[in-house]
């Protein structure tokens, strides 16, 4: 048969499945099925190459759906390809069912959660540098909508991905004209798009999205380009079906019963093509032999030292052991010390400049092809990739964040630049692993626990230099805590974490020549927080002093009130107001959680009744 | 004196004071002030009508310092134009010093904290704004830097501006060509900015940004530009000393004594001028007479309802007594309910498309021009703009935000769609108030105490309908709670908070079979949460179970947990898993949150000993 005619056949397949499984599920988005499905059929049954047989083949092109709410078109595609069978479509949505109503990994052909717009051209950035990183020649492909284009974060990853020279990398923008409350910024404008992407150093062409031949030779051209090319297809919301067609209000509604036979109607019979013919399967290729080893070389310290020196030196070490260790830095390397690690291993290092949405969305594309991104900048501007954060829990992705400059130990440069929620983002996540060091050598022992670990971790460092607690080569597992001081004599517990740890150890010595001797707890895994000091506690006079370098709400307090609920009394010693700028010790006592405020707290609750 | 010279030399003492400031405080950074030395002078000394008595005169033209570490440059202007007294700048970074290391407006004269680079332009676009809503003839000036205009949330900025025409927005970009690690992106490439910001519907000119008659040129033709315009000015970091000027690696670092004393020379004495000759006082506007009530009519609901269609109704009546409540949208003012604000009140209603960071950043930009901006969308996608929240609380904003579709309850769209982490974003933030209804009446009260509220707040609301629990007209002060079952009886307390509070009343209901009697709690106030409750909770056995539709830690059982701390003891029902799809009752049943849970979380806490 006639390529063009069979892409046809099955793109008006793809279009049917779309629509019936809406229908069945009850909710979903068909229209923005519709618009895309001669651009998903050329993509998948002619332009790509993969294994059906192997989601992870290492020879597979990739793709990846930024417009997620398109999901049920993907499994169609999926169907029609022959990895699932067609009979599945009719969970779409199903609690039991991995095809859910935004594509997760939970079906194991995506790589990455979308759902969230506008996040989905930094994954493929991420897939593209992996493929780049590791001289595997395949293609990345990212499905875009057009509304989804009102993101920033589209836009740095437009950045990157022409920086970088990424000419693997092909953007598809489903520009049907129609948001979801209204028509989109643009409409169906492709002149701007076209300008856009082109002062962002992108190859763009503009196509009728419904037309097959125009869809091909834009394909065709994609693979010849010396840049990141976007593809910019003009497509109709809904099309196929005469009352749906370009019309507003259809956005997220599956047909009901009476207007699901007029459009069927309207489409005429399911096509009849053995789709599966046309899938191509890719030359082998097997990924390089790497070293994947975690156990690394531990440095020497003399005195006192910051945490986030040591993350940057023990980032050299893990990296002379694990090639599958990168670095992705948001021009901050010589605060974070990721410097180090740019200049030992400057091929696995990417500056992605001030763009923190676009230094997640591309670790999660490299965690997907099996890298370990160590993503760091300061604490407070993680922030700024919440989402990314978030969706990248929901992509059960293995990067790695370290969050800088915590807290209003960081001194004068104020609170802008004062990490004091990063707990309260980090904790929440299902899975995360939360750790924060309090001297280099702990900072280098969780390194490796973090590194070990599979799924998303945490590292919270500090500005300036604290003393040695712990032993060289000491090691700080997941989950769990380091008791420092400890007597029988013990009438209250302290419980500390990264700088306030030296604040506590003050505090002790103040509360030992008054002979009120304290339990004195590093709570280095924030999450999971070690069961055992229910017990500790417990053995301290019920009593515990909780005191962080964190706004009140969100952090080690209330870590720590959840895990003794109701089996003893505490006093929480946390940052209460908007804080200022300031010299660091003024900063710690005018917010009350220095070694002076530990002291009182610790004499007032062991004086109560 | 001719003026050129004039503003050379108010430029010259403007770079001497701030090597001199930095070098005193002994952190800070001088070069990227030196670097716009020319352009503040130009701006601040020609350009700008602002009333020196005044920062909050209707008249003045407003300003953003976007690149925030250049904060010492705007304490100079600031204590040339006489606003400052010269010897205030010493106290730079100082405890007691309203002059931090990054500009928030504990100086009465800045309008938006920054720091967190390329949030500005939001801001600038949002005040804008606010002068073209009220009709008054007056500009707006940000000054960016730019390795910040790789932010996304600039080119989200860029879109609104040229959108909605704001012809009274100037964006200077100081082009100095070194980030904080390294050169940024483009260097001193100006045609790719100048590409970018054409692509995005600007005016765009380029100029020797040391030049003050190319500077006064370019602002001239700013003022008669019918588009937003952007001054592309091409400069050097470190101007004026031969060992700093261009050179890597000075960014945030101030001169030490010898070097300081190298640079003043090289720099020459300070010039004699009195700049404040230079200022120009605005002519007299007044602001429109607007209604400002709060209290507004109260809609009656007859059937169970959704809170966020609730919100939607309130937010009209409000708009009826305020004319200063503005509505702003993200494309899904049909799910949040907006669009009848919308519809009733256009010109107050801004769509700001697909651009969460933006909405954030114009809103700050509305409130700090007297507007009460109510900024609605998905719980999920305010992740997105979490740093524009954090910097809206260190610039004191008085702006609302509204995030619907919370929890494992909006079903089968599936997890990148459920608010599940975003009352541990909210919680922490000092001052922020947390108000999450249960139902149609206690949203409309809700809506009510947060416009009444002067400071950040946020509504928590729901996708499924709700029954009615309240009376209309019934007030919901922030700080309260609601007990719904009481009795001398009680052996428990169970403590919700919206769509659990539903679960709670069907399992008191289970209860109260097996005369099991409960006290049940409504925490629709999660922050501050109701002392009260203490109380409530000792009164009911010590004992309490918490069921919320949030991720177990950082929402509401975090917060009861801290409030009741050693008092008693506590089940805490949450959702401890990445959820899926599947139907609200499905999935509430699945992470353990209904009613059955909390009946047999009673039980078990009723038996324990």
């Amino acid at each position: 048969m006639d390529k063009k005619k069979a892409l046809e056949k099955i793109a008006q397949r793809l279009r049917i499945h779309s629509f019936k499984m809406t229908s069945k599920a009850r909710s979903g988005h068909p229209t923005t099925c519709s618009s895309m499905a001669e651009l998903a059929a050329c993509l998948f049954f002619d332009e790509m190459r993969y294994n059906i047989h192997d989601p992870y083949d290492w020879a597979n092109d990739e793709f990846v759906l930024s417009k997620g709410h398109a999901a049920p078109i993907l499994w169609a595609v999926y169907a029609e390809a022959g990895i699932l069978s067609q009979s599945s479509l009719k969970n779409l949505r199903k609690i039991t069912s991995s095809l859910e109503g935004h594509p997760t990994p939970r079906m194991k052909w995506v790589k990455a959660a979308t759902g969230s717009l506008g996040q989905g051209l930094s994954v493929g950035v991420g897939l593209a540098l992996s493929m780049k990183l590791a001289q595997c020649p395949r293609r990345v492909y990212v499905m875009m909508g057009d509304g989804e284009c009102a993101e920033g974060a589209v836009w740095e990853a437009a950045n990157t991905a022409s920086l970088l020279k990424l000419d693997n990398l092909c953007a598809i923008v489903d520009i049907n004209r129609l948001g979801q409350s209204d028509p989109t910024m643009h409409g169906h404008n492709l002149d701007v798009y076209k300008r856009k992407f082109e002062a962002f150093g992108w190859n763009a062409v503009k196509i009728d999205g419904h037309s097959i031949a125009q869809i091909l030779t834009a394909f065709r051209k994609s693979r010849e380009s010396k840049k990141p090319s976007v593809i910019l297809a003009k497509t109709i919301k809904g099309k196929g079906v005469s009352f749906l067609e370009d019309q507003n209000g259809w956005h997220g509604k599956p047909l009901k019963e009476e207007d699901l036979h007029k459009a069927l109607d309207e489409l005429g019979p399911m096509p009849e093509i053995n789709a599966k013919k046309y899938v191509s399967k890719p030359s082998k290729i097997s990924p390089p032999e790497w070293r994947r080893r975690f156990h690394f070389k531990r440095n020497t310290y003399a005195s006192k030292t910051a945490t986030r020196r040591a993350y940057g030196n023990a980032l050299v070490n893990l990296g002379q052991v694990n090639d599958l260790v990168v670095s992705i830095d948001g021009d901050v390397k010589n605060s974070t010390y990721a410097e180090d690690f740019f200049a030992a291993f400057p091929r696995r290092s990417f500056e992605i400049y001030i763009a923190e949405q676009n230094m997640v969305g591309i670790g999660i594309g490299m965690a997907a092809r099996g890298y370990i991104p160590f993503i760091a900048t300061f604490a407070a501007f993680l922030c700024r990739a919440h989402d990314q954060i978030r969706m990248a829990a929901y992509s059960f992705s293995n990067i790695k964040l370290v969050g800088s400059h915590v807290g209003v130990s960081i001194g004068a440069d104020g609170p802008s630049q004062m990490g004091l929620e990063d707990l309260a983002l980090f904790r929440p996540i299902p899975g995360c692993a939360v750790l924060y060091p309090s001297d280099a050598y702990s900072a280098e022992g969780c390194v490796e626990s973090m590194a070990r670990y599979k799924g998303m971790a945490y590292l919270r460092t500090t500005r300036p230099a604290t003393p040695l607690l712990y032993k060289k080569e000491e090691s700080f597992p997941i989950g769990g805590s380091k008791i420092l001081r400890r007597s029988q004599k013990d009438v209250a517990a302290v419980i500390a974490a990264g700088v306030t740890v030296h604040e506590a150890l003050k505090a002790w010595e103040e509360l030992k020549k008054e002979k009120i001797s304290v339990r004195l707890i590093d709570a280095y895994s924030v999450q999971p927080l070690d069961g055992k000091i229910v017990k500790e506690v417990r053995k301290a006079g019920k009593k515990a002093v909780v005191a962080e370098d964190h706004f009140r709400r969100g952090g080690l307090g209330d870590a720590v009130a959840s895990l003794l609920k109701g089996s003893a009394d505490i006093v929480h010693l946390a940052v209460d107001e908007l804080p200022r700028s300031g010299e660091p010790d003024e900063l710690l006592n005018k917010y009350g959680i220095s070694a002076s405020h530990i002291v009182q707290a610790v004499k007032k609750l062991v004086q109560k009744r």
